[in-house]
């Protein structure tokens, strides 16, 4: 009667990541059919102060990649964040996805009471049990930024529903 | 070596609800220092065919009650959707509040198998367990919500931060 680390964090991140995958493809096609330089969509912002789409689809991809990796123990893999183009944003999240299916679920679950420091040795150090990493951190950030994302695209005008950004599993 | 239902639920709807009221007052606060009328923020959408914040505010709090009312197997407490004024939205978060943390923690739990069958007998008609109702369909949906609220008011320039969005626990 109950869930597993496991459960909450990959199968979800792959449904999400999933319906950021659809949604960077239809908007790529609707740069295609309006004839609209890619970039204004991949630089796109809400406010001159947040990050453009490019960053959030970043973002977003490596709180699920990190998510994995240290629930699990092991190193969080270092991805250059240098995408310019729609092929490059799917590419990362194909090889994000790659990685976190990667992970064994029983090492994910080895997580549940894990210590886990971020920015260790820094005024920012903070220390999460493996629970309240996934739950109140992990997850918060993740459906805010590919919710952003999805907003960005939505206020530009791309025809996409929130079906689109829910996914499938 | 697990988390419970009540655990990915209760206290993370509280937490990002938290955190939407923190957002509301500082948009609240900020119509009043520059004069704005409210409504030019309780109104504002990221594209004429998306819900305006009021809606958006009332649509997250609506997935967090319904999510604990279904996976108790009690009904879901039916609320008006009146609200006109910032102080109308703090109130609906905070009956919402009151009524997800009044359902037992052990009835919530004991949703986990449960069959929840949404829009009943309509060509829309969507049956789920009680843990994938939870995890693949209201946390997705929850967070769209909520983060699009908060894209509304920082696309209108109030001045809120990622910070205010995740809350406290």
């Amino acid at each position: 009667m109950s869930l597993s680390l496991y459960q909450a964090s990959i199968p979800l991140f792959t449904q999400i990541l999933g319906g950021l995958s659809a949604v960077l493809r239809k908007a790529e096609a609707h740069a295609t059919d309006k004839k609209i330089d890619p970039n204004a969509l991949l630089q796109a912002r809400l406010f001159p102060d947040m990050f453009p789409l490019t960053r959030q689809v970043q973002i977003a991809a490596d709180f699920a990649k990190s998510a994995a990796a240290r629930l699990a123990g092991v190193d969080v893999p270092a991805y250059e964040d240098s995408e310019t183009s729609f092929a490059d944003l799917q590419a990362r999240i194909a090889k994000t996805l790659a990685f976190i299916q990667s992970v064994p679920a029983a090492d994910i679950d080895a997580g549940f009471e894990r210590s886990i420091v971020l920015r260790p040795g820094t005024p920012n150090e903070k220390t999460f049990v493996g629970t309240s990493y996934l739950l109140n951190y992990t997850l918060p950030h993740f459906f805010f930024h590919t919710t952003t994302a999805y907003d960005i695209l939505r206020h530009n005008g791309v025809e996409i529903g929130k079906k689109d950004f829910v996914g499938t599993w």
